[in-house]
């Protein structure tokens, strides 16, 4: 396969990124999150740096009420267990009942065979986005995470595949994206793939285009990931100076560091 | 409502802080926090950086025994679950019983109705103090955040009420204090007010005057953000720069910061 | 009883630990931790900084998944609650039975007798290591924290006792090692003990002998611990620096800091 790709959209992302995050910092969507214990505070703090406002229970007692009040919903499945499930079902539900956006972030599919069960029930929920990387696609899609088989999957199941990696690839089916930014120290911070999906969501929340949205997200992580690994002696000050980057990105940075193919 | 103003006490409030700090670090109290699983890590250092000993277990089955050993119990409503409802019952009927203090956090009470329904049967039972912002003093009193309603909260249900945001208000209903330190950049990490009041719960286990315990608490935590904000380039490096200044902090910055109305 | 020494395994334990490292960033174990909710971040990105592949599930449904994925297994005994204490269950069976190295650091179990007899339970199924501090070692074995002690209570269960304090010492019953290095300010970070043992569990899964991999993991988180203070204005910059300190830790550094008794 060839992949198509939207020339004048993807030359015009950096913008497009740009003017997304204006708009996180003008209106603060928020942004719930069933995310993963190990994510938790860093995604809380990402989603700060970028203007959006989280909020993180995951009591099934209580989900419905936050999700009530948020603008769109994150599900990731690290450290999956019973309220987390029980919770994210609620969640979606409620979510497509009022068709707002949510993202599916199947963490550590490959590693747990119910995992990947239950990840597949909430594919066919329809999550506006599915943010992955090659062995969670993997075991998902049974397929290897190949151009054509991610356009496949994703017309199957609509939405938009953004699988992450050393290299970024957006997808919804018709248009096509690769995102070079980034820096292999990113990979040696804990939660990093968790708060990129975060970022995401915040941007599903005030773009809806959702493949625009999802590319913006990953593009402009990525470039703050890039600016953050500059400053950085090694991954703990990393995991510090991405989330000043985030804080701090703007629209030259993105126009002068954007990499997309 | 003319909000009275216990002038000698808050001019002395600078070297009373100064002075309970030094006791945290002498005496180094245990602090037992039900908190949040975002707050739980920042909590955990922020204590440690001001001298305080923390444990953090919610398990029902466990919490007594640790609430015995602890000299004061930080009760935080954030992701709020089955177990940590369980252990805050049982924790604070323990402290109750053996006259220990206290501190109330409801976070997020206005997001969530059984929230709200739960936190106003441990405002039945009395915390020492309880920090809540502006909306979550709507969402529990039923009343605007006015100076008037605060007063008229804390004489209805005693202790000390602290309402945090750009000032600080602290009252015991017969005394009341405002603090203008702080920086902006704080309301963009997470879990700042919960590990603003978990100082606040260590300066009770060492000082038994609950309104100077929390104006000092409150006042400690807001001059080392201060601090912090001056040299942190984003909310990243903020939360490393506040533990830092709060391990740090001495009777000559506390007198030449300190910002009292 | 005058402790026997390894002479010449000591003096080469910086070129091992080295090693250690080595092996480590080429093959990149797969550690799962059951740990606490404190320290899961925080343990997550010390093991990413020193090469390995931390996974965190505590659910008993899936944890029988991750730990057959698994090169070694860590139990730390902070916030335990019933997921946790199924799941460190099902999981020691399993390493057990497949004959993988597991670590065990009941923290805590000075502050609450259930766990202190949970602990005991675990102690019976023989983890090659188990870490813990003085006032832990003494509730666990019910003697003080002395040479003659460690000796007797490791020769009664197998493994290896690492007791952690401002000297760390370990001793397999025939060989004893005490590590001089660290920085008192390590203490005023929460999670840095266990991270250590995080370290140590990393270090069984690619060295046989697990004597040698716990005195080598403990003495390179020491050593790390020790260039982090250097830079470190305070906890809070420490507990970052530890990380860029552990993800850039070289031979040269381990022969001229090691330090060791």
């Amino acid at each position: 396969m060839h992949a198509p790709k939207s020339s004048s959209l993807t030359s015009d992302l950096p913008d497009i990124a740009a003017d997304i995050l204006a708009r996180l910092r003008a209106t603060n969507p928020r942004v719930h999150c069933i995310t993963n214990a190990v994510a938790q505070n860093f995604t809380a703090n990402v989603l700060l740096a970028v203007g959006a406002l989280p909020s993180m229970t995951v009591d099934p007692a209580e989900i419905a009420q936050f999700v009530a009040r948020a603008d769109a919903l994150l599900v990731n499945l690290g450290t999956l267990n019973r309220d987390r499930r029980e919770a994210a079902e609620i969640a979606i539900e409620q979510v497509t009942d009022e068709r707002r956006p949510w993202v599916l972030d199947p963490v550590f599919v490959d590693r747990s065979e119910p995992r990947t069960a239950f990840a597949k029930t909430l594919v066919d929920r329809q999550p506006w986005a599915i943010r992955l990387n090659g062995a969670e696609f993997s075991a998902l899609a049974e397929a290897a995470p190949e151009d054509a088989a991610l356009k496949q999957y994703v017309l199957q199941h609509l939405g938009v595949i953004a699988l992450t990696g050393a290299t970024d690839i957006v997808t919804d089916g018709a248009r096509f994206v690769k995102i070079l930014n980034g820096d292999p120290l990113m990979t040696q911070v804990t939660a990093m793939g968790c708060a990129g999906a975060a970022v995401v969501t915040a941007c599903l929340a005030v773009e809806a285009d959702p493949w625009l949205a999802t590319a913006a997200g990953l593009l402009a992580f990525a470039v703050a990931g890039e600016c953050a690994a500059m400053r950085a002696r090694g991954p703990g000050s990393l995991a510090v100076e991405i989330i000043d980057a985030l804080a701090g990105l703007d629209r030259d940075t993105m126009r002068a560091r954007a990499r997309i193919g």
